[in-house]
């Protein structure tokens, strides 16, 4: 099989140690770790559930999608992201079938490759293609 | 630890049969079945992804909350469903601890309890709780 899991599932949040109040605090899950990522000019917070995870990012600069998502809606789920096993063959199998893509070949990124499927191919809902590659 | 996993994550969809040329043909994941759920006055395909599944969810009446969404966003994802041990316990604790519940009691249906917490306690996403009782 192609697609093994759910990777994380991305929530848009203005304030990370707020929502940590709800997702850790109130909810009991655990925090295991809040990141700077520059690329992605956001700060993230992983919170594991079962094989997968929460990912609360908080935009660090404006003119990012989070950004932009989290100024029209106030928060909310952003994007779900799925672990494959080549991102690159099931970029050229959607392409072929007519799905539009919005990375056509992958971000290379520290033993990983991501890439987003567009939302008006996918009712609606962002999703991210993810492979580990370390 | 009280929560197990993502049970699954709802996508409203207004055609599960064109949804499904995206999720099942294009990505290749597999239907399990689609089932009427006259309790919920919708449609739902339910697509396994390693341990949790999507929900394709299709309203077959207005004046739900997924038709609702579906008229005002045109799609995508519409709550996120965590598997706990106790929902009765998680619902007590949440409360004791201000978080604002749309079900302060389950509902419960066929084997399972379910109940909903309010977007506004969780940064915009609804998020539904869900144990297996059968």
């Amino acid at each position: 099989m192609n697609i093994r899991k759910i990777h994380h599932v991305a929530i848009a949040v203005s304030d990370i140690e707020a929502a940590l109040t709800f997702w850790r605090d109130a909810l009991g899950l655990e925090l295991e770790r809040v990141e700077d990522a520059p690329s992605q000019k956001a700060a993230i917070a992983f919170i594991p559930v079962g094989e997968s995870k929460l990912e609360l990012v908080k935009p660090t600069e404006e003119g990012t999608g989070v950004a932009k998502f989290l100024r029209e809606r106030g928060g909310g789920m952003h994007h779900l992201c799925l672990e494959v096993d080549n991102v690159v063959e099931t970029l050229a199998n959607l392409k072929s079938k007519g799905v539009r893509l919005i990375n056509e070949t992958p971000i290379e990124l520290e033993g990983r490759k991501m890439a987003f499927i567009h939302p008006k191919s996918a009712n609606g809902v962002l999703v991210e293609l993810y492979e580990l590659t370390g």
